[in-house]
C-alpha cells in the first residue's frame, strides 16, 4: 500500500465530470484546485530515541532483516487510513512514527519482544494492515523510551482445516484476500469483507471486532471467533475452539476488540462455511428511509435477514444517481417507473443473499414477499451488481478527493430499532451543524439485528484552513449526538483514539475499571498500544 | 419448592412397574427398598456464627422482614439441585447453611448488603431459584465471619418492554413461569425452556449462562442479554442495551456466566420474540447415533437447526421404550414399521419448531427433507408431544429414584462437530468404568452449533454405602474424560463448586488470572460467592 494513501502507485481513480461540478456547487471546492502529497523524503521524522540496547536485543531476536528503521519503513507505520491520518501524511507529518519496526515470525517471537520492550518500557504498537481508521495503530509514546511498531505480518500461516467442524486456524497476518483465496483452494469461504478487506488482516480484525459488509449473513468477526491464540507481556492465554460453553465469564470476549491495549491476536481459529455457489444482489426502492428501516426491521425480525442489506438514505441515494455514469435507454425506463410509483425521490437498497442456488432462491422470495409488504419496489439485479463491482472502492475514491481539497470521512454507530430514527436525525443535524452550509451529510443503513440496526454516516465538505480543526470538531459534534443520543460510539471501526474520550460514556467509570483490571495484569509496564482504548482515570 | 427435593410437597411421581423391574435387574436395586428424608427438625444445622453487629446493620437496611435465620429459611438456602445436594439435605445434613438469609428489594439494598457484608468479610452468596445442579449457591465461607445468602426474589419488577426491538427489562428474581406469563399478556416470549425452568429465575440464567431447551432456536441466555444491570462491592456497572458494539471487550460477556464470584446481576434486558402461533415437535428414527448426528451436523450447517433438537443415543432411546406404558395398537403399528425399516434399535429424536404457522411449515418441511437425506424416519407428532409433556418432568422422577436407593444424575459438554463421536464414546466409557456393570450409561445431543454440538449424558446406578464418595468418583472420572478428551467442561450448568478443579484445563493458569483480576478490582474483599469458578492460585 502507498504509504500516503490507500492502493498502489498508479492506481487512480477519476471523478467523472458530473461529481467535480457537485463539488464545486455543493461543497464550494474550486474546480481546478490539486493538493497533491508531499514526498516521502519531504515526510519529516523525529530522531529515533530507542534504546540502543533493545534495539541490539530485538536484531539478536529476529535477525537484522526483520528489524527496520529506515525511513520508508518508519513512515508507512507511523499512522492509520483515516482522514485525519491521510491528511497529516500528505502534508508531510512524520511525528507519530514508531523508532523502530520489528517482525517477528512466531507467536513465540512475540512474546520474546513484547518481554524486551516491557522490560525498557518502550511502546509497543502491534500492527496488522495498518488500516485503521480511528488512529488505532498510531504510535503515543509519551512517557515511554519510545515506540515499537509490531508489524504481525509474518504470522500469515494457514493451519488445520476442520471441514466437518467447519473452522480454520489462521495466522494473524494473513491479509483479507489470502484467505479467501486459500480457502476457495479447499471449496470454503469465511465471508468477512470490511470495506478494508484487500489490506486487512485476520488479527486486525479479530482486535478490533470487525464487521464486514455481509456481516448480517455471514456473522460478525466476534461471531465467528472459535478458538485464540493470545500473547501479553505477562502470559499467554490459549482458548481452545468449543461451539459454545458456560464455564464461566467468556474471556475470548474480552480479547476480541482489545485493539493491542491487553496484548497481541498471534492466531485465531475462525468458523468458515462453504463457499457460495452464487451470489444474488438486488436493489430496492422506498418511498423515505423510514419507510425502508421499517422494512427492513420486519426482515430481521422474521429471521428473513439477508446476507447484505443495505439502505441509503435520500441523501446518499441522490448523491449515487448524480455520479452514475449518463443514463442510457434502460436507466431511463427505471427512472420513468420509479416516478410513476411514486418513489422519485427515493431511497435505494442493496439487498444480496449468498449460498446455494437453492438456498438463494429461497431466501430472496421470501425476503421480497416481505420487502414488498414493506413499500419496497424491486430493481433488479443491475443495482446490486453496481454496489458488488464498486464496494471496495471508497478508500481508493477518497485519495482522489483530498487531492481536489475535499474533507471526506465516515462513522458509525448502532442502536434499538425504536431509538433508529432519533439517532438518525441527532448524528446528521450535528454533522451539519459542524460543517456548514456547503457540506453533504448521507447515511445508510448497513446491518441489521433483530433488537436494531447500525447507522453508517459519510460526510463531505470542502477542506477549511486548519483540515484537522475543522476534522475534529464534525467529530466531536457527531460522537457527543451519538451518545447523548443513546447509540455505542462504534459499531465496527473501533475505539482506538479517536473514540477514547467517549469509552467513559459506553462502558461507565466502573466498566473502564474492569478493563484497567485487566490490562494491569496481562500488561503490568503498561506498555502495550498506550492511548488507546481506555482513558486514563479522570 | 420443598425443603428436600424439587416441586410442591404432595406432587409425587409413581414409577410405572416396567421401571421399578428395571431398576432391580439392571441397577440391583432391592424392589421394596424407600430411603425418606428427615424431617426439617432433623437437619443439623451449624450454630450462627454472623457478628451481631453485621445482622442489626442488615436489619436495619433491609427490615426485619427481609432478614431471616429461621430453620426453614437456612436449610432452603444451604445447597442447590444436585444429587449430591439431595443425598445431603434428605441424611439431614445442614452443614453449609448460611447464617443469614436477607432479601433485598433493590439494586440500592443489594450494594448496601455487599458493602455491608465487604466491611465484615462476611461471605455473599447470590441466591435466584436455587436450582443450581453444581454447588452454585452452597455456602464456603471457611475463614470468613460468616455467610449471607442474598436472596434476589424480591427483584422481580418487570420493567419497560419495547415492542418495537423487542427487548424487555427484567427484575433478576423473576421466575421462569412469571416471566412467560407477563410477556404472554403482550403476545411476545423469551422462549428460555431450561429443564429447571418452574423454580430457575432470570438472574440464575444470566448468572450461569444458561441454555435452555429451545436455545438452539431462541438462543442461549447470553445471546439474548441486551443489557445488564450488575452490583459488586466495589461498584455498579450498567451496560446500556444495544445490538451490536465494536468500543472494545464485550464486559457484558465477563458479566455474564461470572455466578456470583464479581457480583450480582439485579437485572438484565433480554432479547424477546413474538409468541409462537404454532409449536409442532415430532419425533424421528435414525440406524445408529453416528447417523443421527450427523443428519444434525447437515441441518446445523445448512442454517436449518430446529429450535429443540435432541437425538438420544441407543440406551436413552432404549429406556424410553422401556418405561412407556404398554403398548396399544398405535404403538404396535409403529414398532412393525421400525423393524420393517431397519431401525429396530434405534436412535430416537425429537425435532420440535415454534414459530408463525407459515416459519414452523417451511423450516419443518425443509429440515424434514434433510433429516430424510440423512436416514432419518419421521414418527410423527406422537413423540413430540409425549416430550413436551414430560419436558421439565425430570427432577420430580429424580426424587422418587432417591427414595428407592437409585444413584442418577446429569453432565454435559460440549466439542465440535469432529471430535463429538471421540468424546461420547471417552465420557460414557469413563462413567460405564466408575459405576460398574450395575449402571446405565445414556446420552443425548441437545444443542447443535455450526461448529459443534453438545452432548448431555444422564447415568444410573444403585447407591453404594458411601453415595457421596460413589458419586464423586463417577463425577471426577467423567470430567476428566472431558477436558482431555477436548470438551468444554459444562455447556450449560455452570461450574459452580464441583467443576472448579476443571476451571484451569478450561481456559489455562493465565486466564485464570484474568479473571481474578476482574475479581480482585470488582470484589477486593473477596466476599462474594467464595470457592466458585476461580480456583486458588497452584
Amino acid at each position: 500500500m502507498r504509504w500516503w494513501g490507500w492502493g498502489e502507485d498508479g492506481y487512480d481513480v477519476n471523478l467523472p465530470e458530473t461529481a467535480s461540478f457537485l463539488l464545486e456547487s455543493q461543497l464550494g471546492v474550486p474546480a481546478g484546485q490539486r493538493r497533491t502529497p508531499v514526498t516521502l523524503e519531504e515526510v519529516r521524522l523525529p530522531e529515533p530515541r530507542l534504546p540502543v540496547r533493545l534495539r541490539e536485543r530485538l536484531t539478536g531476536l529476529l535477525g537484522a532483516d526483520n528489524v527496520r528503521d529506515d525511513r520508508e519503513a518508519r513512515v508507512s507505520h507511523a499512522l492509520g487510513r483515516s482522514y485525519p491520518d491521510l491528511i497529516r501524511l500528505r502534508s508531510g507529518d512524520g511525528s507519530s512514527a514508531p523508532d523502530l519496526v520489528v517482525r517477528p515470525g512466531s507467536a513465540e517471537q512475540v512474546a520474546a519482544v513484547l518481554a524486551a520492550c516491557a522490560a525498557e518500557r518502550a511502546a509497543v504498537v502491534p500492527f496488522g494492515g495498518g488500516t485503521s481508521v480511528v488512529g488505532g495503530v498510531e504510535p503515543v509514546a509519551e512517557g515511554f523510551a519510545g515506540a515499537v511498531s509490531l508489524d504481525l505480518g509474518r504470522l500469515n500461516e494457514l493451519g488445520e482445516i476442520d471441514k466437518t467442524s467447519l473452522t480454520a486456524r489462521l495466522g494473524a497476518g494473513m491479509l483479507g484476500p489470502e484467505v479467501e483465496r486459500r480457502l476457495a483452494e479447499e471449496g470454503l469461504t469465511l465471508g468477512h469483507f470490511p470495506q478494508s478487506f484487500e489490506y486487512s488482516t485476520v488479527g486486525g480484525w479479530v482486535a478490533t471486532r470487525s464487521a464486514g459488509q455481509a456481516s448480517s449473513g455471514y456473522g460478525r468477526i466476534d461471531e465467528l471467533v472459535e478458538g485464540l491464540r493470545f500473547v501479553a507481556p505477562a502470559g499467554e492465554i490459549s482458548l481452545r475452539g468449543r461451539p459454545a460453553s458456560a464455564a464461566g465469564p467468556e474471556l475470548r470476549e474480552l480479547l476480541v476488540g482489545s485493539e493491542g491495549v491487553l496484548g497481541v491476536v498471534c492466531e485465531a481459529t475462525l468458523r468458515i462455511r462453504a463457499a457460495p455457489q452464487q451470489r444474488r444482489y438486488e436493489g430496492w426502492s422506498f418511498r423515505t428511509f423510514a419507510e425502508g428501516c421499517e422494512a427492513l426491521r420486519v426482515l430481521a425480525q422474521a429471521d428473513a435477514t439477508p446476507d447484505v442489506s443495505r439502505l441509503s438514505d435520500e441523501a446518499e441515494t441522490g448523491l449515487s444517481f448524480a455520479v452514475a455514469p449518463p443514463a442510457g435507454r434502460a436507466e431511463r425506463v427505471v427512472k420513468r417507473y420509479l416516478r410513476m410509483a411514486g418513489h422519485e425521490r427515493s431511497c435505494m437498497a442493496i439487498i444480496g443473499f449468498e449460498g446455494t442456488e437453492e438456498d438463494v432462491e429461497r431466501r430472496r422470495l421470501r425476503s421480497a414477499a416481505l420487502l414488498r409488504g414493506g413499500g419496497g419496489l424491486s430493481l433488479g439485479r443491475r443495482p446490486g451488481e453496481a454496489w458488488q463491482q464498486g464496494r471496495f472502492a471508497g478508500p481508493y475514491l477518497r485519495d482522489e478527493l483530498l487531492t481536489r481539497g475535499v474533507l471526506v470521512d465516515t462513522l458509525e454507530t448502532a442502536t434499538s430499532w425504536s431509538n433508529l430514527a432519533a439517532l438518525y436525525e441527532g448524528v446528521g443535524a450535528a454533522l451539519r451543524r459542524a460543517l456548514g452550509s456547503t457540506s453533504l451529510v448521507m447515511c445508510h443503513v448497513s446491518h441489521l439485528y433483530r433488537s436494531g440496526a447500525s447507522l453508517y454516516f459519510t460526510f463531505f465538505a470542502g477542506q477549511g484552513e486548519d483540515a484537522l480543526g475543522q476534522w475534529r470538531t464534525a467529530k466531536e459534534a457527531a460522537s457527543q449526538a451519538i451518545v447523548e443520543g443513546g447509540g455505542t460510539i462504534t459499531h465496527h471501526h473501533g475505539v482506538g483514539r479517536d473514540h477514547l474520550p467517549w469509552m467513559r460514556a459506553e462502558v461507565g467509570e466502573f466498566g473502564l475499571e474492569l478493563l484497567r483490571a485487566a490490562k494491569e495484569r496481562l500488561d503490568p509496564a503498561g506498555v502495550m498500544n498506550p492511548g488507546k482504548l481506555i482513558p486514563d482515570r479522570s
